[in-house]
């Protein structure tokens, strides 16, 4: 059932996600029992982070046995996903679009990539990694016959901003954006800006504090 | 010139990363100068966080006519990056893998990804999206040879934890990994996973809860 959703924080959402993974991997080890700072150690957090995030869910551990892992995952579950699964559009079927395609197909998760759009005259009307690829043109019909809210946007930079507006006018309230710019559209709609060009120069800069805390 | 580094935090990295890259696009278009307000919307963040995070590179505003873009562009560049180009290494040349090759081909960075790695024998000595594919064997005299310590890790997930650990016994220290799974590597030896299904979750997360709101 879909839980009152209280205002809470893109980090908290960001690290609820993260210790339901890490705890469906230890349960599938066979562990039943976790504690607060073998979690915290997955997000590199506080032990008293992750018990501020579990008492969002309304979970709260015991300090000599921990938490139970079958019962956190319910409940974080109970706030990320809904009773029906999430469609999903992918925009932009070119080499990102298709990893994209790739990487969560046959994934069984609370979303599912419907359908996928390009532009591109050729790509359209053909099934790309088990999804139709429709025409942008396409998109407003597709998009309210599917109920899609939410879209993947993997298209050039420089088309980044137009695709965008589109999108907000077909209804979606959320896209996540991988091209590497600022999309400024409607207030109301959610963009989570993936930028791989950031993550990649965090990851070196992090490669060189190291080198400098050995040499120092 | 490399800065000295202090102890800078995971976000305010990230967060200077996007300040540089909106800049850019800013200068693009013939602006010279920001505001603080201007660049927490990026971030979606406060202005007094701005004012914070580029007090860290030195940089000091003017409430009346706020910061120097261009001054702005090259103190965030004398704190992330190094005078010398830094050279990256992509291990697993799939479909992730080679989006990840693709999207940064033709890219002038402050790094360079010069080597990619597959265990599939038909893969290795071809030029795959512009670099030449190795062999995991090769894996060791390669990285170093093109001091390589950065690493970007694009396995299944089945194999991640073993081919993290070989980049570890390599040297590398960092690692940028795409595989969602946490990775139990040496403590020294910086992780930053970019875990997609999250990354969505937490998307279609927003976007329900703006339908909540509009509803509620």
């Amino acid at each position: 059932m879909l839980k009152m959703k209280k205002k809470i924080s893109e980090r908290t959402i960001e690290r609820l996600s993260i210790y339901r993974r890490y705890l469906k991997e230890i349960q599938a080890q066979g562990k039943s029992r976790v504690y607060s700072h073998e979690l915290a150690k997955v997000v590199s957090g506080t032990a008293a982070q992750v018990r501020r995030d579990l008492m969002e869910v309304g979970c709260n551990g015991c300090s000599s046995k921990g938490y139970e892992v079958e019962s956190l995952i319910i409940e974080i579950g109970d706030l990320l996903d809904c009773s029906e699964v999430e469609n999903v559009a992918l925009v932009g079927v070119g080499n990102l679009g298709r990893a994209v395609l790739g990487f969560f197909s046959g994934k069984k998760e609370n979303f599912d990539i419907v359908a996928a759009f390009d532009s591109n005259p050729d790509k359209c009307g053909r099934i790309i990694c088990g999804r139709r690829c429709y025409h942008m043109d396409d998109l407003q019909e597709v998009f309210q016959k599917n109920r899609i809210s939410t879209a993947i946007l993997a298209v050039p930079v420089e088309e980044a901003e137009k695709v965008a507006k589109t999108l907000v006018e077909a209804g979606v309230r959320a896209i996540l954006n991988f091209a590497p710019t600022h999309l400024t559209v409607n207030n109301d709609v959610f963009i989570h800006t993936l930028d791989m060009t950031m993550e990649l120069e965090k990851t070196i800069f992090f490669s060189r504090q190291n080198l400098n805390l050995k040499e120092g």
